[in-house]
């Protein structure tokens, strides 16, 4: 494990938000209940928000790629939405209903030990999601949570969605940044290894639970500079 | 004065910075007198600070006018400033000092009411700084004074100088919020002027000593739906 001087000279972290910070699964089936039931809708909500989420790869590359021009996430939600509903039945659902269900994804909740340990990290460093989401939704995020962002960087800003190198680049250059002195924190490796391939260093807080119990990795498969258990033990690591 | 029903529907309070909530004018005189005194300068500080301001405009038109591509503002605020020091004699300075001046404009004080009006209206509102300042720039004068934005927007993220529309629509649209549902809050008439041709809601803050004792403006001088002689006293207006 490194120690500390590994993040000398850091001055910014970076976050991945959906996964890392907060539980979008639990969220969006929670949500996605409150709204279809009431209609007489009884689904696995679980596989409902697995669904949706196993779209948002699939949507952001029609941009990546260069396919469709940017567009943010909120618009994306809602295609991908529209493209997964009719296979579990739902159809006819009014515009309202799928504005509701697509706004879902700004009222997630956070890992319960997120709040507190960003406010410590923000003591020492410029904290920032570096997420997909659009700044519309990171604000709100941000406000349901707790979160409290220095500024909202990442895919809106830079035009493009991680792993991109421009999401990441993007971000830096927006604090007039060198990429060396910010640090992306992710659960997720492939999130990391294209941060480290831009220069940023990189830290890795598990969250096993991501996908349901025991589902999300528990080390990262890619070297960093820190890894850690949650995001209170990485404050700790950090010396915040 | 309008009622509080004038709020209504507005979920977001964007500001000016310069001026309506941080002293530019004695801070940076303070700051340019601890950069140049130890080397050996004696001079006018706050004239110092209003040369500096005086190109603040011709520079922006640069961009607004499309003579020169968007550059963020501490690009324009080191170009400003080789351009009048030597009026004052100021030659030969090190790139070193220039960029310490430069970055002086990170290093501003807001006026005392201003940190504990903003948390007031965070509770209520959506707060934003829609100012000519970049990012960074928003990002060290909100750590420095406790400003609790939930986002930087303005003219790094439209890619365009106030009173440009886009500077203002670009800051709406990151919000996904109508023109009506944000509110422009500025102690410059013609900022506001410019907010309400967008179609934002508008209020005047007066900050009476912006370029010295009782040069600011006392009251707008266009229509707006609030006027208040402080951030505390518009924070009262408004419910919060």
């Amino acid at each position: 494990m490194p120690g500390q001087t590994e993040a000398a000279g850091v001055a910014a972290l970076f976050f991945d938000v959906f996964g890392t910070l907060v539980d979008w699964r639990t969220s969006i089936a929670r949500e996605a209940e409150s709204i279809l039931t009431p209609l007489g809708y009884r689904l696995d909500w679980l596989a409902f928000a697995d669904f949706w989420r196993a779209e948002y790869q699939p949507g952001m590359e029609e941009v990546r790629s260069g396919r469709i021009p940017f567009a943010r996430l909120d618009v994306l939600h809602r295609r991908n939405l529209e493209r997964f509903i009719p296979r579990l039945g739902l159809t006819g659902l009014s515009d309202a209903v799928l504005h509701d269900l697509t706004m879902a994804w700004h009222r997630l909740d956070a890992w319960p030990d997120v709040p507190a340990a960003l406010a410590r990290l923000k003591r020492k460093f410029i904290i920032a999601p570096c997420s997909n989401g659009n700044i519309a939704l990171m604000v709100d995020l941000a406000r349901r949570n707790a979160l409290p962002w220095d500024a909202i960087l990442g895919a809106e800003i830079a035009g493009d969605y991680k792993p991109k190198p421009r999401a990441y680049l993007g971000s830096c250059e927006a604090l007039n940044l060198a990429p060396g002195r910010c640090m992306m924190v992710a659960a997720h490796s492939n999130d990391l290894k294209a941060a480290a391939a831009c220069g940023l260093r990189t830290a890795h807080t598990a969250r096993v639970n991501e996908y349901g119990p025991n589902t999300g990795e528990a080390a990262p498969t890619v070297p960093v500079d820190y890894a850690a258990a949650d995001l209170a033990a990485l404050a700790d690591k950090l010396g915040c």
